[in-house]
């Protein structure tokens, strides 16, 4: 949170003549609620209209005036908090987790009548590793080999990363649609499991290592050469730049946008 | 060139119902030639019908029944051999250097009499590279800072390198359209140009360094992250699935591509 | 500092029979002093007897019962605070800048009338960047090709950073105790500076990228192999471990120590 | 193998007034042989005076006036190799694996019987390698946390590699000696088997990747910081300045010496 405004505001530039962009913060006392809390308020263009958190009710958005809802709480409470954003015309963007397929689905069917209304629900805020997820998928099916590294703190107590597990498939689906075989593994003798886990096919490491936050390595090689693609994120003030697109983008895409991928450009 | 064929293979497979691909490699004796005889020599779906030195004719090639011309020559005769293809129907894929910008447009000018050929002229083979370098282009205007450090052999007499200088220029073409400033930076005191080139605007380090072959790096940051994008290429082998991805595809691709990027899907 | 201090007791232990470290910090309002206020103060064998800002007199670590003093203050007047100490009995362990050649001299002279009292001078307290410059001079005499980069944010005035000036000597000196010539490089034509600043004969490149705090890579090459030592400083908190370490064995080391060298285990 | 001699010669110099070193090479015709037969055959103060295959006598060395033997055979072969050479004065250096602890024991007794002769027996021949791992050991007792991370071709069978185990083992045992604990990991969910194999309780992960030959990393964290020290083996010239150390040195180390270490200054 220490860059000087001005840099994060040449990446991720206002809309010229957009609609003015009322926020009010649901979970702001939380890890990323703090962080979201100064990001928004730094922004020139976005206005901070409500922090709230876990004992206000959502209502206080609306009487606050805001325009879009950003949703950093827990899975208990985040489907009710969205579903009255969209009840009552709010934009929503969500960084809670436990989206599951059917909860998106009930999403979409409320979304179908308020057309005008935009909600993004993305799993991985961080601009820098949705991009690094997309590039090793368009890659991966050039190179005979491709393994990924994950790398955290030593307090996470799932392994592999989630984003480890959404970035296997989109390799594994693209490698599948471009008709590439599996990586080529002559290994016959592993009697400990150092070849880590096999996720939709492809070879996962999890490392977990005092000082680290949260990193990703895609390797891909093939005769002669190697492509990596690393992303590191070293504090929460990574996933800023994502929510601040996000709201920027979010009114002018009705509908239920699953992922950041969504709001870049990316093919 | 140690790796199965069957790897490759899946890798950069062949069209069905291809029309068959007769190659005639010209500077077959090069450092370049010798890794090229052996892939399309080893491809299934190529046939290699001439290996051309450099005092063979270029019509030799002609004489042996080529379809397609691989040229891997020297600056001087790489444009009358693309000529004298072009003339006579063959498609053409070209590895030399020093295909000048007025190069290049003579040559468009000529198969504009010649609709049915297509000519590939790639500044760079490996497919990894090129994907490195329009995946750093593609990521860069969302990070406020980027550097480019490239690594090769201590036996290079310039510095950066093609390859770095052409990223840079992606990179800034990429930032310019996208409206992101220069990088922050705030260094007064350098009293050694410990800071490097700087390339339409963007700064560019070159280590050179005993062992190795030919690498780039392109680091990107925002707060809280970075985007690491590496490409190593360890020997020439690394060019050959681009030579191949190249004969493969240039007959359906009448006129002239410049860079392999034509041929893969980016965009 | 959000390690359990269960480990990094772990790692630099408190010595059995230890007379006790009871600790003034000089400089406890700055960004160094308030990580180190936490860090002393979690500490289990040393006790923060007294938290100093810059208008508080030095002799109020003598009142408060201090043992040790910790200097985080500035140049002007961190060599006043040490002699206030050495002449009063106290050890003390200085993190501040600007203590040149002639300052350390005339501090040796004064302790030679104290030969009881320990002062440890650290440039740089993190024992990760100490050991990886020692290990690089270690090894750099092996390698015919040996080039530094230093990251840093790119608030940092100066380039390239004093770690990267320190190591390149360092690796200078072995070098040519060993023998071992220049690095071989052919560049002949390098318009822009791309090959970075020339230290004591070794070659140092400075990135400056937002996100990155405090980086350094050593890269070796032979033939056919590189050998990388690489330190990434994240954070201030990376520097406590070793401002502990010289607190717990400062006063056991009676004289002047400069450099956290002095008291790791590298020979 | 394409290294100026000039570079080499300044790293690993021969030894003014030595005697002189003639070299016998077994096994001479093997993927390493053949590298060494060039390196020795390179080098200024070494004589190659017989290159023996398979089925050659190990006699003929001796005919051929070697002082030194250099084996790189098969485990069946190598001890009567080694024996005859101690029997007949030559000096050994091996490169050949199978050497039991039983064996070198063996070994020991019968240079008990000719205490002017030396051999050395090396697992691994990168000088690079050999200082990695020596580094590692020495540098992660000052850490909580250390993983390690080999990446290989994939057309090795067994995993983890001998050089991550013997790593391992030298981490193991240094962190042990100072009481340091296991690093700290909170993992309670890993279905997969992501975080790789435990050895002499080190993490150890094996990459598998066409493209990449031998490569190591060792991660050591700590709050705020990341200590790595990464070797690669790009081919088998790196094992070169290594046996060229080993043939340099053997002469004046009569007993048996197990491991590269030895020979290195690495105290």
């Amino acid at each position: 949170m220490t860059a000087p405004e001005t840099e994060s505001r040449t990446v991720s530039r206002p809309e010229p003549n957009a609609e003015p962009i009322r926020v009010a913060i649901l979970g702001a006392t939380g890890k990323m609620g703090r962080y979201a809390v100064a990001a928004v308020g730094g922004a020139p263009d976005l206005e901070l209209v409500a922090e709230l958190g876990s004992r206000d009710p959502v209502s206080a958005a609306l009487d606050a005036g805001a325009s879009h809802l950003l949703d950093l709480t827990v899975p208990q409470v985040s489907p009710d908090n969205v579903a009255f954003a969209v009840e009552h015309g709010l934009h929503a963007v969500v960084g809670t987790s436990g989206w599951s397929a059917e909860r998106r689905e009930t999403l979409s069917g409320q979304l179908a009548a308020h057309p005008e209304v935009g909600v993004l629900i993305a799993p991985n805020f961080s601009v820098g590793s949705v991009l690094a997820s997309a590039f090793a998928a368009k890659a991966a099916r050039h190179f005979p080999s491709v393994e990924i590294i994950e790398m955290h703190h030593p307090d996470k107590v799932d392994a592999p990363s989630g984003t480890a597990v959404r970035t296997a498939g989109l390799i594994a689906d693209a490698r599948q649609a471009a008709g590439v075989g599996a990586s080529p593994d002559a290994t016959t003798h592993d009697p400990d499991g150092s070849r880590g886990a096999l996720v939709d096919g492809i070879r996962v490491h999890a490392v977990r290592l005092r000082g680290l936050e949260a990193h990703q390595e895609v390797l891909m090689g093939g005769p002669g050469e190697q492509l990596v693609v690393r992303h590191d994120a070293f504090d929460r003030g990574a996933y800023m730049p994502g929510v601040l697109l996000g709201l920027r983008t979010v009114a002018s895409r009705p509908g239920l946008a699953y992922g950041l991928d969504a709001y870049l450009d990316l093919d």
